[in-house]
């Protein structure tokens, strides 16, 4: 096959690929990585590269203006080399990698009342046994069972191959006295986790993890196994981003190639990265870390496990597997204790994975007589109606408009977004507020939700999500994507153009918001109830943490209710899975609520497309569903 | 550090060492193996090696001779670097690998009214799923045990991650109709070994292997697990021997540096080759084999699963474990089904290992109320004193003399090997029988017994094992060694000496038979049975194949009784693994022999030094023991 000669303008070298080769590969073997949000789809735009000179051929140019063509540029994942060629890399969009060490969230505190002597499955046990002599010469490991049996009437233990290899030298080194450390499994049986001298053991201290793998970002609290108490967390986003910003795009990547182990391997990093980090500010020992509880959604679960997901994706829409046994830390490749054990939290169906089953044990939904609603809007938005007696759920295929990704002008909640917008009613000017207080790079997801109710309320925006032409104001434009706003000049932002919201921006912002509000409907429906005799709604995950309820419900995203009925949990899927490591009732509770809680295909269901057509309005078809709107507008 | 040139005559280029590397180590680098039989150690003498020209320094001379000193000749694992040094390195003693694939062993026969239905722990279970649909999204684990569930009414599974990772795409290639492999464990719950396609499952074999590991052979048993059948069997030389001849020389060797990784990849290399042998002789593929069951001396199992030895050598003799739990054949290494179970079998004491148990099974002893005597002398000598009541069993150091180990023209029972001898009584003359037809090369066991008694019985050898001097008969000469006898000379054998018995090779061989005897006495004085009312003596390993009862009574090493109270089982260890392989039943009835066994430990009872000391005489010191041996002398 012909080969040709590439140059990239940022590597000194230039490569001989064959004809056909992707640029985003032969960029790869020059160690060039460019991002590919939409996992090489060719449906983001953000992998375009400008070709200096040379032959390729361009298998799609979706996202690319005409200008953007005529200045040469090329999506890095649709084009084919065709000849010998030069390409620019433009410098790549920072994914700031804003590893928090630093605070502990609200939510990390200790339940109250809580007692590890009795609600951890975790326990180390000091033994010491009888040195073997030649009247009793019985082998190292039934003379450690013995002995542990005697302490704690402990019948059976099954050693792995590797503590069988290291015993012996343990046992003799530490003049026969050790401490076991042992999990007494949700089954009744023990599992050794490990033997270590009983005065190494003495003061050591015994940890866990629980680890929430959101689509956007990875959270890891460290805690201190004997009090239950958070020692440390961090959170980074997911370096799986740079191949694609929500799970369809990742199961995409992941079943091309071997883009499946390195989806893999880049949650590894990432997670590996954040343990790392909270160990060295706690001066822990990766060896302390014993147990780990996970939790995220369906695909982030299948893809850390190196599980095949492309069934997740296709209709009938199927998880390889809900509840995944216990696994070795060695297996899963988390860096710490290999014999640790890696507990993944169960999930209910491909779109309400363990980050919502976590998620309502955290709520404490369960405990309550109280009708609730529960949401987890992260990348992709989830939704459970229930209360001690029964629960229903259901997945939102929102997308993820409120992660900025969708938009022309989005952006994550990172440094420069803009995340609030009040917008003057007479002349349309906006002030703006914008995270770290700098020049604005874009506008990220509350700061859309802000954004459009200002528009709708002043006018900018009628009920069709329509921008209003005919105001008295530069502001509003005809821009390449048909009519626009301006949010902020180009001379007050940190970029080179102006930062608009473009009527295609507003059109994917109602289909999400729409589909979140029909997926209340239709829960409330399935168990016929009206939505508005929810007596609480608790708001979890990334989402929660900035939104502004009033703008929410304004733009009818949120139900019409009285504000004191919503809580903010924060992390509530993290917060599951702390839980569910320090009490082993609380793990039984996890699996008990997966067992419960009844899955809505909102796909399959009919009254969720009409639900979804009549939400597609600002606020909404029925005005009457939200009085203080109706009100706010007159 | 100062580096030195070192030449080895069959290596084109030298090498470059630091000062103090010792020859094999610097051999090994030019990818030269010395063999070292003892080890290492430098009791063995067989790695000598020709120093040409240059300085070395010799740790230690054991085993050369004056001769060969002033020849140059040096240990090679006891020698190091000391100046530039040009080595010959003479050919290696081959050790032909004699693999056996041809004829079944008498051993190898179903057991009458076996049903593989009934007894065997595995199953193939063919299942047929019903499609996942919108209006059913069960993830496809579930959907799997529920399928199964109804099918058998098994509960609860617990699949491997690599069985996960691999089930969606099965599923749904196969169109939802699977065949599980499933190992019905002992303790009632079920393993998951294999999902394949139903269609695929029809007319595949489904296989296991019972494996005995040797300390000088290793025999793997191909069975088909649906009829019980033994298809194919197949023995070599265990690889380790070229780094020791005995237990002892390879936990030594184990314990030095990287020697027990070396020591597992050698014993894994045998056992897969002899895997691959009987695969290919039935043309079945290793993914058809499921499931292994593993005996051997308790050395042989650890150095197999690379637990360290050393506490089996040293005072109080402790292994690290004698009941391992069932493995994956992925963590152990096996050319079979990764996910196939390999069973270990139990044993007993650092020198009563799976072997015995095994073997015992295999004797059928515990189902006669018979007081029985069972015996398995290979490299070391085991001995099984009971009935269905009870069993006591010891270890006897008799040291490998019964495998040509530890005498001078000692040789294992190979081509070439002098196997029976007959002496005239007035001319002292030998006739022998040799292994192969061939000229001889040196002397096996049963060529050593036979030698031995057959000089007793002629006057060629008194009551103390002296040789006769006296006697007119050019064959008793003086040598290097004190008094010897030639068995065969130079002209008539294949090497360039006369192949001689010297007094030092008769003392080893009386200490060898007088351990074996003594233990049958401590055995017998320990549950206070006279050793003459024993009702049968069943007699397994490679040591039972080839001896002549008579002549071993004859020096003492049997007992003296009836000829038809002796019967020759063959590899009574191999056969046990077999059983317990194809019947649940058996396999818990070795758990049973196990436990029910009293080991009692030799070196610490003072009745064994004494029995031994009188057992060191041929027959042995009271002659009234051995009536049929005493009218043999009149």
């Amino acid at each position: 096959m012909a080969e040709f000669e590439v140059r990239f303008d940022s590597h000194p070298e230039p490569i001989r690929v064959p004809a056909g080769t992707l640029l985003v590969e032969a960029a790869r073997q020059v160690g060039i990585e460019i991002q590919q949000p939409c996992g090489g789809q060719g449906r983001c735009g953000r992998c375009a590269v400008r070709v200096e000179s040379g032959q390729v051929r361009r298998r799609s140019v979706l996202r690319l203006s005409k200008s953007d063509l005529e200045a040469g540029y090329a999506l890095a994942c649709q084009t084919v080399v065709e000849g010998d060629a030069a390409i620019v890399v433009p410098p790549p969009e920072a994914i700031q990698r804003r590893l928090t060490t630093d605070h502990l969230a609200p939510e990390a505190t200790v339940p109250e009342g809580y007692d590890a002597a009795r609600a951890q499955s975790i326990r180390r046990v000091a033994i010491r046994l009888t040195p073997p002599s030649m009247d009793d010469q019985t082998d190292d490991w039934s003379r450690l069972c013995t002995a542990l049996r005697r302490e704690t009437g402990l019948e059976r233990l099954n050693p792995s191959l590797d503590q069988i290899r290291q015993l012996g030298s343990t046992l003799r080194s530490s003049d026969w006295r050790v401490a076991l450390t042992l999990d007494t499994g949700r089954d009744g049986t023990a599992r050794l986790v490990r033997v270590q001298p009983a005065d190494e053991a003495a003061d050591a201290p015994l940890c866990g993890l629980a680890i929430d793998i959101g689509t956007t970002t990875v959270t890891v609290w460290l805690v201190d196994l004997l009090t239950g108490r958070v020692m440390r967390q961090a959170g980074e986003y997911n370096r799986q981003i740079a191949r694609g910003e929500d799970v369809i795009s990742r199961i995409i990547y992941a079943s091309k190639g071997d883009g499946g182990a390195e989806l893999r391997e880049m949650v590894l990093g990432t997670i590996n990265g954040l343990i790392e980090a909270v160990c060295k500010r706690t001066k822990i020992t990766t060896g302390d870390i014993v147990k780990a509880t996970v939790t995220g959604n369906s695909t982030m679960m299948h893809l850390l496990l190196g599980i095949p997901a492309e069934s997740i994706r296709l209709e009938p829409f199927i998880t390889p597997i809900n509840r995944l046994p216990q696994l070795s830390a060695i297996d899963v490749g988390f860096a710490m204790n290999p014999a640790g054990i890696v507990d993944p939290l169960p999930g209910v169906a491909s779109y309400v994975g363990a980050d919502i089953t976590a998620g309502v044990l955290a709520s404490e939904l369960r405990s309550s007589a109280k009708l609730t609603l529960f949401i987890d809007v992260g990348t992709n938005g989830e939704i459970v109606l229930g209360s001690s007696e029964w629960l229903v759920s259901c997945a939102c295929s929102a997308g993820p408009a409120f992660e900025g990704a969708g938009v022309v002008h989005g952006m994550r909640a990172d440094t420069g977004a803009i995340e609030e917008v009040w917008i003057d009613g007479r002349t349309y000017e906006p002030s703006c507020r914008v995270i770290g207080n700098v020049a604005p790079r874009g506008i990220c997801g509350s700061g859309l939700i802000s954004l459009v109710a200002e528009m709708f309320l002043t006018g900018l925006l009628d009920k069709g999500g329509h921008i209003n032409q005919t105001l008295a104001t530069p502001r509003v434009r005809q821009g390449l994507h048909g009519a626009e706003y301006v949010v902020a000049w180009a001379a007050e932002s940190e970029g080179e153009e102006d930062i608009v919201i473009a009527r295609v921006d507003i059109d994917n912002l109602l289909r999400a918001k729409a589909a979140i509000y029909a997926g209340f409907n239709v829960l409330a429906d399935s168990v016929g109830v009206p939505l508005e005799t929810a007596e609480q709604v608790l708001i979890g995950g990334s989402f929660g943490k900035y939104i502004n309820v009033e703008k929410a419900v304004d733009i009818g995203l949120l139900p019409d209710m009285p504000w004191d009925r919503f809580h903010f949990l924060g992390n509530t899927s993290v917060r599951g899975a702390y839980l569910a490591l320090i009490d082993s009732a609380a793990r039984d509770e996890i699996d008990e609520i997966a067992s419960a809680m009844t899955y809505i295909e909102l796909s399959a269901d009919n009254s969720f497309y009409e639900a979804f057509t009549s939400a597609l309005f600002l606020p909404h078809t029925d005005l009457s569903r939200f009085p203080s709107v109706e009100a706010a507008m007159t």
